[in-house]
């Protein structure tokens, strides 16, 4: 099995969800990780963002203590001290500081942890660790998520990295209600980490969008337990890229009621900057995802949601290709749209917009828009 | 009857939708008129746009040649030369030069406007022009909506003012595939409208939002026939602000699959701008959209949205009254929730979110997000 040495995982039910859904998980190692994180750009930042950010910065952390069906955000100081003393039992158990143990939640916003049916299960939660319940761990953080989301890689030296994610509805660029760990057993300085770690978010987990939404509680970690020397860091590099671009990838095919995944590419833009915002018009307009979702080649619709922004470009030098297949160029059809129809019936769509304005280009990923997703969403307290 | 005195209106079916819908429209006034118009801010503009930019600023203005169903946007040289043909049409049996008609269209993008099923219909345009007939182009501007949007106001002088508009989908701050003319009998100079007119937009047509996109042939107007003078302009002014923030309701009342109106209301904000985001980025959260459709008191999500866009704010300062009962304060819900879900029922909703951090305010009008507006479309052609 392709587990990183140093980790014990764990996943219990504490009836915070219902039907005895798994809802607490613990990642340990006994011996201190080099660990880095991003975080959440919302103001409203949930209480495990808040020490999570002051924890990785000033001590030493030996894993990552994490719920479901909770936020723990708009909770105020309650918030706060609930966050302290479930880290502190924890902790206690396991011999380490509070400090020690970064909190991530997801859930539902403004409702305070229920440590009444959560403290009951600590040492159960403990007594549970073992290096093969990585699935529990990755259970334990779903929300609407449909399924588990586990990735791994390993390089030819036999270092292992593994990647655990939760996704599923208000994701936007900038990672919104998503949560992700990638582990790994090699060694990696804290500096490298914060070098290398924003690359690989940016290319990964801020290049997807469910709804344009931007939650209170994203986080993404990287966790390194060092028993493993790196002999190719380029490669090394490469593996944990993709672990990263794989999860985002899950997060996006799960995403709340979608039915085709839409990678969205723009070429030949002026600015990296200007490319962004037509990846992202694109990507996060209702009408071109419910076009989509209709597998209805409104190209019109696309070429509205580029404007929106007022970045100046001539329409009449886009080319558009779907599946690779020309579509649009010169503002009309190339070919016969009965073909395009055809390919957007496919769950899986590229959609290529190349402008002749410069040079540079901007990728993302994105799902159309069902009836599925409102129904989640009004009756779904997320 | 309410109709301002020198306009004459008519509305015909030509077929370029389907089930011989009223499609063409025009309105005429024998003597020029004082005009002034706001459009699109999209990058993308479409036919009507562009040359109805030019005429108001250069030429005479006699009237208005509006069609539903293709968009004439995204067409090229092509959907130049064939809103021209149809304007030259017109203005010869008018008896002016085509560039004293404004032509405005609504519809599907990227498809060129049908003249074989159109031009054979214009002596029939023509000859129904009265001044009774301003439902026909009411009707005639018509595409998702599910009824024509006429509003009246008469001044104490016997002035009127007529607003006839269309809209539903595709709505954003700034305009999105909205059409609205305001005609009035008031004698008005042109260097008064090009000053008061986008006061009234900024304060009617751009305070409503129901998908976040912003259409390539976004048209606002005024057009005012100079028979009658204003004594009082004060009133003039609040009465033409009452039928364009009349219009504008009807829009959102009418938005795609909307089962209820929401009212956003910032106070107390720093800044104008901050009060105009943290409301756009409430009426646009699809999560704030659903959660309202649901009729779930979910305000966790209210907060997220309100932080989406990184402003700093406390948010235990924040306090949110749902239809004038107090919701939220200290980010705790303040009575029951029982009865804030009894208020969500209803079709009208009054959201007042009260910062602690200036004096400034901010109003928007939206809509709840539903099953609806993703079946109208991803199934039909916008």
């Amino acid at each position: 099995m392709l587990i990183p040495e140093g980790f014990l995982f764990s996943g219990i039910s504490c009836g915070i969800k219902e039907e005895n859904k798994i809802d607490l998980g613990l990642i340990f190692s006994s011996e201190k990780l080099t660990v880095w994180g991003m975080f959440t750009t919302n103001t409203v930042k949930a209480v495990p963002v808040v020490l999570s950010r002051k924890f990785i910065k000033e001590e030493q952390i030996h894993g990552v203590v994490a719920n479901s069906g909770i936020a723990n955000a708009c909770t105020g100081e309650e918030g706060f001290k609930r966050a302290l003393t479930l880290l502190k039992k924890i902790a206690e158990k396991l011999n380490i500081s509070y400090k020690n143990l970064l909190p991530a939640s997801t859930g539902v916003i403004g409702e305070q942890l229920p440590l009444e049916k959560i403290l009951p299960h600590i040492d159960t939660l403990i007594s549970n660790l073992s290096n093969q319940n990585y699935i529990q761990f990755a259970k334990a953080i779903m929300t609407t998520d449909t399924f588990p989301k586990v990735v791994f890689r390993k390089t030819e030296e036999g270092i292992i990295i593994l990647g655990i994610a939760k996704g599923a509805g208000m994701i936007a660029p900038n990672m919104a209600t998503m949560l992700a760990f990638i582990l790994t057993d090699a060694r990696v300085s804290k500096d490298y980490l914060k070098k290398q770690f924003p690359k690989i978010v940016e290319q990964s987990f801020n290049r997807i969008s469910v709804d344009g939404d931007i939650s209170t509680n994203d986080a993404v970690y990287m966790l390194c337990s060092n028993l493993k020397e790196v002999k190719n860091w380029k490669n090394f590099n490469k593996l944990c890229l993709e672990v990263a671009k794989e999860l985002a990838y899950l997060i996006i095919k799960d995403g709340e009621g979608a039915s085709k995944i839409i990678k969205i590419i723009i070429k030949g833009a002026k600015t990296k900057k200007d490319a962004k915002i037509f990846a992202t018009s694109v990507a996060n307009s209702l009408l071109v995802k419910t076009a989509f979702y209709g597998e209805d080649p409104n190209w019109g619709r696309i070429f509205s949601a580029l404007g929106k922004n007022g970045i100046k470009f001539n329409p009449e030098e886009i080319e558009i290709y779907l599946n690779g297949i020309p579509w649009i160029a010169n503002l009309k059809p190339v070919k016969d749209e009965n073909k395009i129809k055809e390919e957007m019936k496919k769950n899986e769509i590229e959609l290529l917009i190349k402008f002749k304005q410069g040079k540079l280009s901007y990728e993302i990923l994105t799902t159309d828009l069902t009836e599925e997703y409102i129904k989640i969403n009004a009756h779904y307290r997320t």
